[in-house]
């Protein structure tokens, strides 16, 4: 880091009282400052997507509620809300789709809204995303109808509850990185996600990795990143 | 229970000052008491076994070692020590096979003294035995080329570490009980089996059930129980 | 599997967009898809009944409360709802009963709901279901009362909560399966039935594997599948 | 506490550097410092004993191994180990015997250290024990051929490990109080006792405490001051 | 047991289809069975009030909430609700109060219901008891003040929270047993009283044993039995 | 501790019943009883402002929600609420402030109450209090930009959820103690704090110690009592 | 998958009976079968690389110690160890490097071997690895330094123990997939890893992805696949 | 942060390839970087040891056994080894003292090493203290002897097992900061600390903050800060 980029750098936030935007972001990772919406309220949702709007033309907010995301879509009519992903985002069909593609999976119906999240985060970054739902391996066959397509995408997420199998299975038939993100979904010793997480950490196959439970957003974010290099090659 | 019942079976016991042998047992589950060989000495070991030989005529140590098997096949020339199993019983050449068949199946390689362990059990409860090892979902082509075997079988045992992810896929295959045994075989976040076992408790195939990490006796001795039954219709 | 089995078992599955329906399952498993009611709203749950109708005729819904219920059997009148077990499903009464029998046993008045989920299971899959309610091990002349009609059935479903003790205390008594399931019944130390699955799944006598938390869908259906092989025989 | 108490209380400790023995104990407590050995060097141990030997004439350490114990009895010959109990104490036979009698009982051979080392811990103090071992629920008829002499104790202890099922059920058939210990013995869920301990402390019948994972003596030490305050009436 | 007790207790309970009241108790344990109301419908606890009306003079419901007790007084105007203690039972005064007395001590306002609880069960079992609140050790001289008295009781409880000292401070300073009753007050790693559980559960102070977070009911309960041991000599 | 100052310590507490104010402890402490008023009625929390109130002149009272605060100042108009902080307490404008400072850093917009409850706590202890709020290290750049400022405060509070890095960095840039506070901010594998608080525990810079999760008091007590150590040398 | 695939799928693997070798994954996956040492003995494993080396030019054996290396390197002498690694596999300098470079950090001097197995690993995959060691946030300049480096990798592996903070200090910096790796170093509450696993999972840090505890192998295999895929456009 | 500043703290680190030796930290943090022998060689101290001597004239190696202590000194004869604290460092009597003192306190023997290691630290670092060994809360008057000359001191380091009372009942009695060192001292639900490190963090008494399992080093250096912040007033 040359002394004139610290400099630079240093000086690239806006001071709102209540957070300090990182506009810096994008040029850092290539892709805006994305706004978590739990915990923060809608003024303070509002007031930073007018900040990040000053800067960028691109903008993402996360886990926002219908309620939450009336308000803000009020303020900002320019953006979209997709309900079943919770997100709040640039109109998705304002952006150009990459070439390559990722594949989203998930277990069971159950696990739809953090598919949706994974799905649609990577879709406001620009990439183009096929969606295999209710693939659950107590009826594999399912899955294996699928199988030749998903081998043909560049990154596999894969969102399951109890046991997470799936990840597994999934991870031992492709060539490309998989992402596994355990749910909340299950009841009793699932513990939350808890144990699905433990699971997926445990994959036997290699090539998967792990994201926090019900961070769809983090997988989506990961594929993005690495379809935008294949893509910039 | 009846009053006549109650008292015969209260005067069924050997008193050995450090046990209390349960000379009922056979009477009452069908099988003579198992010796669990973990955690007494070999010279416990011995003296229950003459203590069970002179009421019933097959006997099964579980958890021996190979130092306390060689002492107590010394005082005992009559029974057979099978290594990979920790097993010391009857010879399971001079034991009736039953007609109905289980399928014991393990994930990897290092899961192989639990399911050999799980085999022997059944095999001295005189139950006839399929092995399908090292069909993990990593390759779950391995498992497939079987699957027509492990259907035509009354029972299916899996044995698995990791994220065992095998009990649920099995789980789906099926139209029998399926027991599934978590191994203690993994490492970090496998936490010696726990996550292996939370998972296995989670799978979502119906028709699987759960024993502890690592009993294979327990899989096998339930295996039997149904085997018998079916055989005694 | 030949490869003629994959093949049609591939095209076997009604795609409803968030979900795709296991049309295969009843030749597979023996018995078709069973819908998991919580985390499905009342229209998906009746599209679903409505693919499965249109193949089977027998249908089962568990976890469903009294609301999603009467929504249900307003679109689909010819199906029952069984409060206490939070089962909608073909009315019992039309099915034919088994020969031989099981047991529903319960610690305490807490656990009838999981009991009654266990109960109905195997009665809709053509099970004969004798109940034994409110016998824990605290009073325990209330259990023996009725252990010789427990020893005559062929296998001991025990639903418990806090420390579980009745599974051990069945499965010293019976020469059948005893499938455990602990409640999220207790308070404290209890950990929503965690503490219950652990202390089941030590249980110091043979012949005992657990389900899930609160699963009594899982112990009815694997009681069902072993009293099956006992009448197919 | 009156000044001339605290004051007097505060000059009773004598310092040895690595520890203050706490002389006052006796007086507070009605029993002397009790000498945990674990964790101490023999020489640390036996230096204890002479600071204690000179203001009491009983002595009592627990948890000693062999070795240890074999450099405290040639340094204080007085003294006896108590091998099955890891204990080193005043010699048993010269220690007067209570009237009321407090029972021992443990669920399976492994579990006899720490029975021995409660049993010896109120003899030590002067109480009369009857021991009752294996006498695990998986044969219950074992416990209740005793059940009528257990009725007549003051005080039961109850040490089990794996599922701790005994201690419910000793719980519900007596009227005096019932201090359970549960022990390491197990593998794979028992997690070192941690599964005995939770469930013992959801133990459904009233009238049950619990102590630490294997402290033997804690249970002893309480029943003790139980039958001291009913001979001292 | 004789054939003639077996045979008497087996007839002794009472069958009410959800419940099965144990009418044997009182004979078994000294005091009828008592009344978990947490779980139950008011119409339930109603019912099983009448059932043990026929044949106890005693009754006891705990963890019973206003609604539910303001019904069951209705139907039952000869008992009384202690609100702090979430109890209804037979009025206080017209049970016979006991010549020893216990102590119960809390360490702050927030553990007041459980300490109630533990008064009231111990009061209605016929015990005297002394009430000691809020004085936990961050101000110890509170403590101290009462240490006197305290130690002429002959069972102390203590009701604390958070890191639960309280127990250990009190265990080293009486010579008579300690009941130590963590609770689920406190926040962040309090874990709902699972910390403070483990604290007490590994209390330096010999002369301790735990109960259940917010079992304030067993505490009493056990108390009672030794008073009632000492009373009867 | 003499003789004199144990009894003038024993007769200095306050009575009320559910609580027995500790009016010694600004002797002992150099800080006056605070009020934690989580789980306390707001009549409770009235009286205990009136009785610290005839001792002292500076009133603090944590854990109050905006409802209870509304009744409280309307008993005591003389204190001011501070919403963001949850606290009632005497006004700050009215207490005179340190020369020295201390720095209160938050990682991201939802930790702000609990940073506001350490800032305010320490400045009704009369200590001077710079924010740095949004600091987290995914834009470590708005951290850098006050490290000269942070460096010149005299102890340092970090507030941070997830997985709390921002303590270890913090800790790794300056040369004064620096207290970590984990917040319940996050989800899934957060578990509600556990994890930061656990993060927190194992930070690899020397100088850190930690609090309870969201014990935002706790930091600001303990950095008063630095400063004040500082201002009386 | 077509009909064809399947089929020439199921006949891929070598039955050496403790272990059926995956023939199929290189063709599935892009890289053939790695074989994980321990677990294993030393038989075992020169036994499957004779079976693997009959199909596939690469060789990677992961944890594997001295002792067995030795003895594997006398059967199979065109292999090489890495000792630091714990690999043996063909040696790298036969083994063409790509163009593009991945970079791999560990925070301290005891993470070095989990790093090396991750480092290997890429390198036998084909991959330019750069090493950044002992750049843990403690210190943090020492990561600074190298940040315009790191930056211009595609993909970074970040190996830490403790609290793990460089994985979120790292993904905050860089705009490529963060592959974090948790090590077991620590002592404590680290939990042997567990904790650096949940705090690197709560990573605040978009672009970050977790591996199981010491999971240098998985890290290294998922940048290498990132890699190919790359330089394959 | 100025720009100069930043460029001369990122060439202050010394690479020894394996290690890069924090060169800057004693102007940062006011003491050169401490080692941490535990996990790295007697090679890799001694190498270190030579590089930070070259800048510095105090040296701090903790958790080091007496094995590479004695391979340490040969290489670095001015050094000294301080057994019971398993320290090798700058000779004590060589270092000034600080006119203000702190107190080390421990409950128990068994605590010895990890108080010695406290005090160690923070006497290499020239702060004056004060040992107060064995006043565990089992004999409270043992402490309280001593509480005039621990309330003069200026920070207090509690040490402490099992349930780690004495952190609670010191910091109710003083008024300056206490640092809380859970040891791993205990056995069953202790947890190896974890019981002692909850029970800490829960501490009920305000002024106390907690360091990680058997870190004493954190608490000696904490303590040591805040002195030489008093002393350079």
């Amino acid at each position: 880091m040359s002394i004139d980029e610290a400099k630079a750098q240093l000086s690239h936030y806006d001071e709102l009282g209540f957070a300090k935007i990182d506009l810096h972001r994008a040029k850092r990772q290539g892709f805006p400052e994305v706004i978590f919406g739990q915990g923060k309220t809608k003024e303070q949702i509002s007031q930073i997507i007018t900040s990040l709007s000053n800067h960028h033309n691109v903008i993402l907010v996360t886990r926002i509620n219908e309620e939450k995301a009336s308000y803000v879509l009020q303020q900002h009519p320019d953006l979209d809300y997709y309900a079943e992903a919770n997100i709040v985002c640039t109109p998705l069909d304002s952006i150009n789709q990459s070439h390559h593609c990722i594949s989203v999976l998930c277990a069971g119906t159950s696990d739809l809204p953090i598919a949706e999240e994974a799905a649609v985060t990577a879709e406001v970054m620009g990439i183009q995303v096929n969606r295999y739902y209710d693939v659950g391996v107590s009826g594999i066959h399912r899955l294996f109808e699928h199988i030749h397509d998903i081998r043909s995408g560049k990154v596999s997420i894969v969102i399951a509850g109890m046991e997470g199998a799936l990840a597994s299975v999934v991870g031992g038939l492709v060539d490309h990185p998989v992402y596994a993100v355990p749910t909340s979904i299950g009841y009793g010793a699932n513990l939350n996600g808890i144990t699905t997480l433990l699971s997926m950490i445990n994959a036997c196959a290699p090539g998967t990795s792990v994201l926090n439970i019900d961070n769809g957003f983090g997988a989506g974010y990961n594929a993005a990143m690495i379809i935008k290099m294949l893509e910039n090659q």
